[in-house]
C-alpha cells in the first residue's frame, strides 16, 4: 500500500481547507473523519465567515469539501483510534489505525477539533444516541412534540433551550445553580418561555430506560431529595473537551489537552502538523481554522520537499528582493 | 471629532475582514484605503479561498466589504501618509494623516499589504490579470497545458519554474544573466527540466496581445537581437516591495521592511495591530490574510476592553469548562 503524502484527521474548516491546499499542491491526500463539518454543524447561521453574509455550517463545510475533491483529495468516514511512528521514514512515517482499517502516511495533519463533554453519570453511555444527544441543532428536530431535558447552565444550554422551545412540548433545564449562569439577557429570555421549566440546584444522578431513554433521576443539592422525571430526550450541553489522549505520546499538549503549535502549525513532532480547534490557539473562528488548515498544508508540503531533497516553496510566499 | 475605536489601513482580505469583525463587535470602525482588494485585484480567478471553487479577487473583496458595511464599518478612499502618537491616550491614541484629511483612533490595524515589484515595461499594465500574473501559486493552475514565461532570475523565479513544469506544456525562463542566479541546487534542478527553456541575457521589451496576452518581445542584451515569443501567460517573479517607511518609527519591522507581529497580530507598539502581507508571516494567501484580519480585530477589541477596565472576550472563544 503506497503511503499517502498527507493524512488529515478531521473534516471541519481546518481539515477540509488542509485537504484543499495539500491536494492542490499535488500531494496525495486523505481525510479521515467521522463527519463533514464537525462543530460547524452546530451553527445554522454563520455570519462572520468572510465572503458569505450568511451560510450554514453544513453548507460551508460541503462547499470546501467539494473544492478539495476537485483536486483529488480522498475521504474516508471512520474514526482514528491510534497513531504510530514507523521506522521506514521518510518513505513511510506514520501508521494511522482506525476502527475499520489502517492507513500509511508521510505527514499528518491533526484537525479533529473538540468533542462535547460527557456528564459522566450512570446510564449515559447506554443511552447515547438512544435519547441522549450532545448536539441540539443536529438532533433537536427528532424530538418534535416530545418531552426533553437540557443539562447545563451556561449560554450553550440556554441557546439549546431557545431552540427546543419551538420543537419539544416540554423542556426541562437542569442545572446546579439558583438560576442559569449564562449571559443576563439570554437567562431572562429563556426563563420567560412558557414550556421551559428551570430545575435549579439539581444534579443528574442517573439516566434510565429500557431500549430507549425514559427517565432522568435528579437530586436537589440542597434538600438532597431525589426525583425521577419522565423524558424522551436529554441534551447534554456542558462544553467541549479536547480528546487528544491518543496523540499525547507523540505531540506536546497543554494543560487543556490542546495540541501546541507554532506559527507554521508545526507540532513538537517533525512531520506532524495541527490546525483548528484542537490546537492551543486562543481564538476559535471558522476563518482562523481554515487559515490554519492552509498553513498546515503548506508546511507539510515544504516538509516533504525537504525530505526529498528539493527546495521548499516557502520563498514563493515571502517578499524577496530580486533582480530580473 | 470623536475618535474611531479602530482605524484599519488597507482594503484587501486582511483589512476588510478586520472591518467585518471589529464592526460586528460594536467597535466604531473606519477603513482607509486606496482601493478595495489590493493584491487580490491581481488575481482574476482565485481557486483556493475555502468556500469558493472560483472567484475573482475583485468579487471576493467586494463581498467582504459589503458584509462589513452591514455592521456599520465606514470606508474612506484616501492614502495614509503619516501616523502620530497622541498624548491623550486612552481617549485618543493615534492621529492618522492622509493625503486629504486627518482621523483619530484608539487603535490601529495596519493591513496595507505588499506590492509586487513591476517590471516596468510596455504592455505590462494592459495585461495584468489578462495573462500577466505576479503569483505562481495563485494563478499557475490556470495555465494547465499552456505556454508560459517566467521573468526573473532568483529563487522566486526558479521555484515558480519548478511548480509550472508540472502544469504548463512549456516554460520559458527569461533572465538577464548567463544562467539564473538562484541557489545552486535549484538552478541545476530547474535547468534539467525537459519543458523548461532558459533564455539567458534577455530583457523583456514589451508584452503584446489583443484581449489577452499573446506575445512577449525580448531583447538579447549581448547580440541586441529582438524576438517575439508566443505565450499564454507570463509570471513576473522579481520580488515585492513593502512600503512601511511611514510606520517604522512606531513599530518594529524586519530587514525586509515587514511589520513584526506575534500570534495575536500585535505589533511592538501597544494598540497597533497588523495583518496580512504587510506582516512578517512567511505564507501569503487570501485566507491567511483574512484570518489575521479577524485575529487583529479580536485583539483590538480585547485591548479596548482592557483600557476601559472591562473583561475581554477572549475566553468566549475558548473551550470553557462549564459546570452542569
Amino acid at each position: 500500500m503506497t503511503p499517502y503524502d498527507v493524512i488529515i484527521i478531521g473534516g471541519s474548516a481546518a481539515g477540509l481547507t488542509a485537504a484543499l491546499y495539500s491536494s492542490r499542491l499535488g500531494l496525495r491526500s486523505l481525510v479521515i473523519t467521522k463527519d463533514i463539518g464537525g462543530q460547524m454543524l452546530l451553527t445554522n447561521e454563520i455570519q462572520n465567515y468572510p465572503g458569505f453574509v450568511m451560510i450554514s455550517g453544513f453548507e460551508l463545510a460541503n462547499k470546501i469539501k467539494e473544492q478539495a475533491e476537485l483536486y483529488g483529495a480522498e475521504f474516508i468516514y471512520d474514526e482514528v483510534i491510534a497513531l504510530e511512528e514507523s521506522k521506514e521514514c521518510p518513505s513511510l512515517c506514520f501508521k494511522v489505525k482506525t476502527r475499520f482499517d489502517e492507513y500509511h502516511a508521510i505527514t499528518l495533519i491533526l484537525a479533529f477539533g473538540k468533542t462535547p463533554r460527557d456528564l459522566g453519570v450512570k446510564g449515559e453511555d447506554t443511552f447515547k444516541g438512544k435519547g441522549i444527544s450532545y448536539c441540539t441543532i443536529c438532533d433537536g428536530p427528532l424530538f418534535k412534540g416530545r418531552i426533553v431535558a437540557i443539562i447545563g447552565s451556561g449560554d450553550q444550554a440556554l441557546e439549546s433551550a431557545q431552540y427546543l422551545t419551538n420543537v419539544a412540548s416540554k423542556v426541562y433545564l437542569i442545572h446546579n445553580y439558583d438560576k442559569p449562569i449564562g449571559s443576563e439577557e439570554l437567562v431572562k429570555q429563556v426563563l420567560s418561555l412558557k414550556n421551559v421549566e428551570s430545575l435549579p440546584n439539581s444534579k443528574v444522578i442517573e439516566f434510565q430506560g429500557s431500549s430507549k431513554l425514559e427517565k432522568v433521576l435528579i437530586q436537589n443539592t440542597k434538600s438532597k431529595e431525589i426525583k425521577a422525571i419522565d423524558i424522551d430526550g436529554a441534551f447534554i450541553e456542558i462544553g467541549y473537551v479536547s480528546k487528544t489522549d491518543f496523540v499525547k505520546d507523540l505531540v506536546k499538549v497543554n494543560d487543556r489537552k490542546e495540541i501546541e503549535i507554532d506559527k507554521e502549525c508545526k507540532t513538537s513532532y517533525s512531520g506532524i502538523f495541527a490546525a483548528g480547534d484542537v490546537t492551543d490557539f486562543p481564538y476559535k473562528q471558522a476563518v482562523i481554522s481554515a487559515s490554519q488548515g492552509c498553513i498546515a498544508a503548506l508546511s507539510a508540503y515544504n516538509y516533504i520537499q525537504r525530505l526529498k531533497g528539493k527546495a521548499s516553496l516557502k520563498a514563493d510566499w515571502k517578499a524577496i528582493k530580486q533582480k530580473a
